[in-house]
């Protein structure tokens, strides 16, 4: 059986970045760009004001001087009037200074009088340094300048940045199509009423919404019963996606026909069972057909052995689809809340929380939990806390590797 | 002037939650729940296999014992013989456990044999203890348990679990429906060249995508020149939205037409201006027309004070839309990277980034920033940092609130 590291190295290998394609900003949250973003201008583009108030020339100020004011300047305007000594001009937040002026005194500190038509202004101020309430052209960034790395995962904030440089349009790793085939007769949908013997489908809303949530636009054609023309049906479709994800039939059982019929629909085997705990009968595998890749997770059918084997390797694949280089999952280093214990020879992934503390120490709390069909405890779930295989007891306090559920 | 924590007070006072609304499981991921979910069913709903492998009476197992096989139980099926004295069903992961059976070996434990149609099993095993391999009844919840509050904001793994309590649709505070409009002469949209004096709109397109990530449903009409009608004609089309945020246009200048125009239109100031740095003339009112309210929020013209007054105040009013009671921005303890000096009387709001470590410590850099329309610095940025007014200077290792920029 192979290690979570060599699983993530055969992900890495198998899986290719998608094609590009030009989005438009309102479209490309969560998307990761192709490209490095430069500056096409200078920011600020000129040397502006920051207050409302008058510019100056800093040097001129002094008590009891009094100003001819020149013009008005609005944000949007550019300045007509060079200033001369003696003279200002009256300005507003993020208006362009004049030639000649390099300070602005706020307009609290500003007396204006309009007599005759001309207007004066005096300042409650003995000396203004120069470059007061002024930001220099280019002070944030300068034109040629990159301002994002290729590879950068596209935060609602930074579209105002984006803005800012003109990239309207940005060019990103296209978002993969995938599909979402649960299977088992045991199961029906949400809406029914199970019956003897029978549970809900939870894994397939859940893995469609983990998708989603990753950028995936997903597809899922329903339940599929553990029989052989309709499994085979629901396959072929899906590998009409750059991701198939199936759920359930992945174990040694009778009923477990999938790797079958994956293999008969022109899928190779990558690798099946990692040693992870849970969800060990994780089966990866790819097509690719007229050059076009299909990759296929076969996750096993209880919840929480889905959602760790999605976090690990199926998120893996997302990131590599969307040229990532580092598939590790990103972990941070916590304290355990309380002891813990675990058993056997693999690595487990265990449902946790955060602690609040009145400290700046992260500290988890492993959740209790039933075993990997408790999806009970998911409830409460932040994250899942690495416990490294063969180590048994974990005493409070003792330091472990968390990852978070959610991409923020 | 009032202080943030007065203006939150305000905004919990003013905002009322949204009316609810029947939403599709996969259409409510960020969503708030309205009411309380609780189980329908037992989960597991009968005592089931958690292994592939034989169904035994857990004191008939003894070496050398030989069973019969009376059937095979598969998921989704009901067992229909029960177990007598020396008999075992072969039962796949799943599967409910027959009558008598209270144990179940595993099929690498097992040899099964077949002879004459007849079916046999004897174990690699001494003896198994009562319990084994098998998940009771309702171990992870019983019908009638709460398995999430009112009020609990949907995670993509949370559609597991809701999935299996049958929610297939559930009652959830109702989404808001938003409109950006950025004002200013200076403005161009982000697909044109700046002319002289002219900026691109930045504020624009980022307030849409900080407002969709938190689940509004967002219009933009475009940029509004400062010019009496053009505004009027954008903000009365606003007003038919549970909220309005005006970015631009606050500050004290001569263009600043904003509060006059909302006045006009009948939106009832609540506060103008908060003791906070950057963001300091932010506006918020609120219109009540037959019954309906439309909340407004005018912003700074600068992005970094425009994204802190989104941060602390548009997030706060879209929270209690949504029927969270405590407004206050979520904050978590974390050491300063580096020294730090902030001037000024307010409580300033800085970007930073996580430092990564090898310990627990929550470690926080404070970003270079030049001032309030420094957009560059947020394309680092990962939290707003924190600083008490009237400090000045801030060590490096000393302690403060940090928040995250986004949901996760």
């Amino acid at each position: 059986m192979i290690s979570i590291e060599q699983a993530l190295a055969l992900v890495y290998e198998t899986t290719k970045p998608l094609p590009t394609e030009t989005v438009r900003l309102g479209k490309s949250v969560t998307s990761f760009l192709a490209d490095a973003i430069s500056a096409d201008v200078d920011s600020p583009p000129h040397n502006k004001s920051v207050m409302d108030g008058f510019a100056v020339r800093a040097n001129d100020v002094k008590p009891s001087v009094v100003f001819n004011v020149l013009e008005t300047i609005i944000a949007g305007d550019t300045p007509t009037k060079e200033l001369a000594i003696g003279s200002a001009s009256q300005i507003m937040t993020g208006a362009p200074l004049p030639t000649g002026a390099d300070a602005v005194v706020m307009v609290e500190r500003a007396e204006l009088k309009e007599f005759d038509g001309k207007r004066t202004v005096s300042f409650d101020l003995h000396s203004i340094e120069p470059g007061k309430h002024v930001m220099s052209r280019a002070a944030s960034f300068a034109r040629g300048d990159e301002i994002f790395p290729a590879g950068h995962q596209i935060r609602p904030w930074d579209i105002g940045l984006l803005a800012e440089v003109g990239a309207h349009t940005v060019q990103v790793f296209a978002r993969p199509t995938a599909m979402v085939i649960p299977t088992g007769n045991e199961l029906v949908d949400a809406s029914q009423t199970p019956g003897p013997g029978q549970i809900r489908n939870s894994n397939g809303p859940m893995l469609a919404e983990l998708l989603r949530s990753l950028g995936a636009d997903v597809n899922s054609p329903g339940i599929a019963r553990d029989e052989v023309d309709e499994l085979r049906a629901k396959i072929q479709q899906g590998l009409e996606c750059d991701l198939l994800v199936l759920s359930g039939g992945v174990s040694a059982g009778t009923m477990d026909l999938v790797p079958k019929i994956l293999q008969e629909c022109g899928v190779k085997e990558v690798f099946h069972k990692v040693k992870v705990k849970p969800g060990k009968p994780i089966w990866f595998g790819v097509r690719e057909f007229e050059g076009r890749h299909t990759y296929v997770f076969g996750l096993p059918g209880n919840p929480v052995s889905s959602l760790v084997g999605f976090h690990l390797f199926v998120r893996a694949a997302l990131n590599r689809m969307a040229g990532v280089e580092n598939l590790n999952p990103k972990t941070l280093r916590a304290k355990l809340s309380k002891s813990h214990q675990v058993r056997g020879d693999r690595p487990t992934w265990w449902p946790g929380r955060w602690v609040e503390s009145q400290s700046c120490e992260r500290i988890v709390e492993p959740l209790a939990w039933q075993g990997s069909s408790d999806l009970r405890s998911l409830c409460r779930a932040e994250v899942l806390i690495c416990f490294p295989a063969d180590h048994g007891n974990f005493a409070a306090g003792q330091e472990v590797q968390v990852s978070r559920l959610s991409n923020g």
